[in-house]
């Protein structure tokens, strides 16, 4: 039980390679997904409510344990009235085995601080079709609990890489035939410009939060791209912005 | 003092027709809004470090009370640790008042719970160049302070309308030539659809966060619109989906 409280810190779930997922709808994902799940902790009320879970539990062989309220509090980072928490295998997911899949749709985070931000673009970048999430320079790790928890089950559907280099990470791509697209409210080309081609391979790259990216990153960058603001808002925030962009190379994508 | 406090509750910014604006960022846009501030408090670190707020101020002839770090803790939602609060006055906005402007692009938000989620499609409503939100059922008060933060000043750029008669308004929007389009991942219509033309007078309407839209609310919609999702995500969030659906509306107005 130590060693699954303990998932709670980064520098442990390096060591293991393993983290937590909390609540049914990350439990369900996680057991639906082969080899993801070690073990399952549940409290007699979220296993009573929860009988789909506990059979697919039984079906893939993972251990259900049935624990007090208090042991599923003392894990879980925020309080869990539904009672169930899984812990997981992180996917063995590098760059190398991203690439060998030829991707011609990838997101690029860079620096981002905030949890339930990373969180928010692993959904987004799940549900607009793209087909890999790469966190680079001093990001956030995306299998913090909350970050887990603002995928909704994303975290489970596609690969997520995290490494710190940011413009070899950025050749790489580009290397591949990928062209990289670099939010920012300042950018020179407009996200609905007609001399911008959202249907070539793209690797759309979001900075941090509050200072976004790093002159010298934009600068490799082959556009830099701004969402426009029509009315008077300074900005939008990182999420809505991803989803904005992401959206706009779907839709190119699904209409050629 | 205590009145400046009270405006946490909902009840007393009904009964006053007030609320407050926190940090910098805020208390600049309130500044900058004629007869907005009845009053700014600052720590004198927050004076120091703003005197350009000050000076605002001073030439909108608004009182500037220097006080301690803990009575700016007191009064604000969070730790402000640039620390500056104003005390502003909630627009006069009706729906009427709303409607007599012939807005082409509006956002219904109907029984939106959270605070930041209703902050945060008031700035995408903002981004989008949409004339005026509306908050429509049991929603959440978009004064709330934590809602006012997730504008990140917005708040005070466009009409915030809140009233809780859902049929009556959808049928007004109606009325005046508005195509009501209640966005739903159930939805039967996809948002990249040619049939749907977005260049139209659109009122977008969002619902709650855990159930969506109520079946009869839904059944007055013009269409119920999805936002496709390509990949394995079940969902986008509120704020996510809003800005993919405002920002697709955005698109189709500017380009006619």
């Amino acid at each position: 039980m130590k060693h699954t409280r303990r998932l709670a810190t980064r520098a442990f779930r390096a060591e293991t390679g393993e983290f937590l997922a909390e609540g049914p709808q990350a439990v369900r994902e996680a057991l639906a997904t082969p080899g993801a799940t070690v073990e399952v902790f549940a409290t007699e009320a979220g296993t009573a409510q929860h009988a789909d879970l506990l059979d697919a539990a039984r079906t893939a062989g993972v251990p259900w344990h049935v624990v007090t309220d208090d042991v599923v509090e003392s894990i879980a980072d925020t309080i869990q009235p539904q009672g169930v928490v899984a812990r997981c295998l992180i996917p063995d997911a590098s760059l190398d085995s991203l690439l060998a899949a030829t991707p011609t749709f990838l997101v690029v985070c860079a620096d981002i601080r905030d949890p339930g931000n990373a969180g928010a673009v692993i959904r987004c970048a799940d549900a607009a079709g793209a087909q890999g999430v790469v966190f680079v320079g001093d990001s956030v790790d995306p299998y913090n609990p909350k970050s887990v928890r603002a995928t909704v089950g994303s975290i489970f559907h596609l690969p997520v890489v995290t490494l710190r280099d940011i413009p070899g990470t950025l050749s790489r791509l580009q290397g591949l035939g990928l062209q990289v697209l670099a939010a920012d409210g300042g950018g020179d080309v407009s996200l609905f410009d007609d001399e911008l081609d959202l249907s070539r391979p793209t690797a759309w790259l979001m900075g941090n939060e509050a200072w976004g990216l790093p002159a010298e990153t934009r600068a490799m960058a082959d556009h830099v791209v701004a969402v426009p603001i029509y009315g008077r808002a300074e900005s939008l925030n990182l999420a809505t912005a991803a989803a904005v962009c992401l959206y706009a190379s779907a839709r190119a994508r699904a209409t050629g």
